[in-house]
């Protein structure tokens, strides 16, 4: 447990931190309305990268929080509570959780063109679920969504048919998966994992002392 | 969300916290450290009540965090990170997690005598597990350490074949799960519950506001 001046990390200790979620997971909203400040404290950078929950829940043989018996309705009201902890508004959807791939795939490929344009999106989708309580699971509402982060709407909609498009989602898919990803969030400080949005704490102190 | 002054709440308002555990669980055994204080800090003293998380296990379906794929060798990790972030030792034994109903049923007679005994044995039993590796599953090791506690040894084992004793304690599992606890730790502030030892930020705001 070192204390580490942050202006003398070598350029190693100061790659990006990986953040990994799905856009149907709310700790998952959470942690990208506060990730990008956090990080940039530290003179970190952040590579966003959705994928899907699903995945994971069919390899381990889980189920939605929602869906489970005594975890279910305490969930959400720990979303709902944790969101107003943090200063955010979250409200859970009628429709809750729903399929993100097309959000997901759009999000690579706006990230092929425009790291900052993605990551915009992202917020976009995240706050249109969990704020505005549109449905994201619809292709239309997430090239309404691409088109005001300033995405040509036709060229994204033939995009997401493209089987290159969703195989960069499989393949994102599987690395998350096979570096250890099983939640949202999920984040690496280089390649000290953290699972949660209530790890923001111990990720911040990992990024001030360098690891504890 | 309305912030109150800590000296104005009502006499309803100061109720003891209610903190439910399981002896083998490592983010239990981090409250049971931590608890005490940051409740005395808003003028509230605290009920401990173990229980057994295998009985909810059983319920749900549900099997211990280690055995899990994926999420067990990032839990394994996460706990001795996670005590170390609070400035607290922990060493996963081998045998891990354990029964520990003796431990319960012995916290709870001593209870019935001395509620600040029967905290200091709930303290030495986790120490006894996560600090210096002992079995505490083991009736002996739990006699050893409610006499260490000002018990009398002998007059403890028999109580401890006791069907009341053993009743006892199924009664608190009962209630516990009848009032939605479904992990460890578990804490009650008046009527609102909280999941975990990475909740205690949510439980120090909720003592200082009054909720919100």
């Amino acid at each position: 447990m070192t204390a580490t001046d942050p202006t003398q990390l070598s350029p190693t200790a100061l790659s990006p931190i990986d953040f990994y979620f799905d856009f149907s997971s709310p700790y998952g909203f959470f942690m990208a309305e506060l990730i990008d400040d956090v990080a940039a404290r530290y003179g970190r950078s952040v590579r966003w990268r959705p994928y899907l929950l699903g995945a994971v829940y069919k390899l381990l043989d889980e189920k939605p929080l929602p869906s489970k018996p005594m975890k279910g309705p305490y969930s959400v009201h720990d979303f709902e509570r944790s969101a107003r902890y943090h200063g955010l508004q979250c409200r859970i959807p009628e429709a809750f959780p729903v399929s993100t791939q097309h959000a997901a795939r759009a999000f690579y490929w706006l990230d092929g063109q425009d790291a900052d344009r993605a990551r915009s999106f992202a917020l976009a989708v995240f706050r249109a679920y969990f704020v505005d309580g549109r449905d994201v699971s619809q292709l239309d509402t997430v090239l309404d969504l691409a088109a005001e982060s300033g995405a040509d709407r036709d060229t994204l909609r033939v995009a997401l048919g493209e089987e290159a498009v969703k195989n960069r989602l499989r393949a994102e898919c599987d690395a998350a998966i096979a570096r250890g990803v099983f939640g949202s969030p999920f984040v690496f400080v280089d390649d000290e994992p953290f699972w949660g949005v209530d790890r923001l704490p111990q990720i911040e102190r990992w990024l001030e002392t360098g690891g504890f």
